[in-house]
């Protein structure tokens, strides 16, 4: 399988996308990984020693965090991100990956890759992690922040597919992020995607609140891109407050610090169930190849857990599955 | 001042109202509460020795929990809810307090109490906690589901004059919620609401998202009440996942067990910054007379701060300079 990468796209690039290259090149000798951006950038951190699993493509542009998304991929032609999607459009590669400005990857998706056929709208998949630590798919996170009900049926469509191909879940139960459990529940959106969901060939198990979704009470929930993203950013929030207090009241006296330093083992294992990174690499689901987005702020360890689980979506069928399902409608 | 609390709905009703009351009437003597329900379940839980600003104003249907709203306060007319908000309407309370249905007192505020002229919406505005304490009053917290740009804007001003009028707050500071800080973002709605927002009489701060929402960046934060409930869901069910995962963790092992054991008063802390008790009390904004939303689950403890809350916003000329204000553009 080959994985194009877009190094020179995010906090971290490119030296956290070269070195995660290196390490899974090491660990995945049937990946090719192609690295896409400035050669003279990319050289010096390969090194002397490079395995026979890792090609350069040259690309002398960059999209920025502040490029306006679609402005920037319909100018810059040879930006690292545009030339990777180029490459999973043109069949040189199964997937690619990208740490960068997350509009400009959507637009690379529909622009460049392209929608598949009766999608209206793509959506950002990422996995948000549960209690029982299984995991939630939850879309869209974000591609488009207005959705209509039939947008959020394809949502409920694509993200069954994926669990069902990706994570081999039988029948993945799929929810509806809603205000209360109830069916009646909801905003004219919900109300009115409630009544489709119910006629659609998933396994729909109704209404989802967002206090519930880290107990994992489904394999999949939707939602319009404003609302996950407001449900995203506030859990991140809510979790980081509380450990910042925490950890201001574990060093406020000698006795919390050393009976916090007793406890620190099992302190990390509560902040690791925070941890996005465990869960990175989320897909653009709808278009017609396998665009995959890393968090911006993706290090090293964080992009290589992206290229896992990307390597898991190729080669499963995904994409036809979906073509097949959305125009069989 | 004059208080009516509807002494039937919530969780712990009666005995939860009518404990707080007998608290706060020693309190506060120049309070007259007046508990509406059934005498009956009151005057055994009051005891022979009623205080003198308490009275009884007796009303024998109950609005549930799994009534329908506009239906259960058209038809149960002699409800303990319905009856508490008609002494607001007619001037024989200054506000009234309940812990029941939050959709029936949405209907109670609308049909019993009556809307302000010019107001479109009225909307629930709960106080959230922030990591310096002083709180963030956030609205639409679920009053309505869905929003035109113009409520957001109607919103802005009353939580405005919230801040201004009953918290002291000189020109307080009011953020739109979404998805990220620059003016461009966001979904139809909001993009709409920000250029209104820049127009009105009030200190704009521009955009604020979920995530900050904790550290308190701004005094007031206006949404739909679709999103603002399931950021209020997300922020909770982060925390309590977070404190459930902690107290697992600190009683796995006999050591950690005992160091536990050390922090616990500063775990107490933490857990304090999240207890909504403290901020009991939301006011239906935009109708014209005091009805204050005390949390379902309210104790006595509860319940006494939202009578406390609710008779700071008594006698200040909250609801006459919303109207002047509404009107007047």
């Amino acid at each position: 399988m080959r994985i194009a990468i877009d190094v020179m796209g995010g906090d971290h690039a490119p030296r956290a996308q070269v070195e995660s290259a290196k390490a899974a090149a090491a660990e995945w000798p049937d990946t090719q990984l192609i690295l896409v951006g400035d050669p003279e950038a990319i050289k010096p951190l390969l090194g002397p020693d490079v395995p026979a699993n890792i090609t350069i493509e040259s690309a002398l542009e960059v999209i920025g965090s502040e490029d306006e998304p679609v402005k920037a991929v319909r100018r810059k032609t040879n930006s690292s991100m545009v030339v990777a999607g180029r490459l999973v459009k043109e069949g040189k590669a199964d997937a690619m990956i990208s740490a960068g400005n997350t509009g400009a990857l959507m637009a690379t998706g529909l622009l460049v890759v392209g929608r598949l056929k009766g999608i209206e709208r793509p959506a950002l998949a990422p996995m948000f992690p549960t209690l029982d630590q299984v995991g939630i798919l939850a879309l869209d996170m974000g591609a488009n922040m207005d959705a209509k009900p039939e947008h959020l049926l394809q949502y409920a469509i694509m993200g069954s597919m994926y669990r069902s191909k990706v994570h081999g879940i039988a029948n993945p139960r799929v929810g509806l992020l809603n205000v209360g459990t109830e069916a009646a529940k909801g905003n004219e959106l919900t109300k009115a995607a409630y009544e489709l969901l119910e006629q659609a060939p998933i396994n729909f198990v109704g209404n989802v609140e967002s206090r519930d979704v880290l107990n994992g009470p489904c394999d999949v929930v939707v939602c319009d891109g404003f609302s996950g993203n407001i449900m995203l950013k506030s859990i991140e929030g809510a979790a980081s407050v509380v450990f910042k207090v925490l950890r201001e009241q574990m060093t406020s006296s000698f006795t919390a610090k050393i009976a916090a330093s007793i406890l620190k083992p099992k302190l990390r294992k509560v902040r690791e169930l925070f941890d996005y990174n465990e869960y990175n690499g989320a897909p653009l689901l709808g278009v017609n190849g396998l665009v995959i987005k890393a968090h911006g702020s993706s290090d090293a360890n964080a992009m290589k857990v992206a290229i896992r689980e990307t390597r898991k979506t190729i080669g499963n069928g995904l994409i036809s599955a979906i073509a097949e399902e959305i125009s069989g409608k």
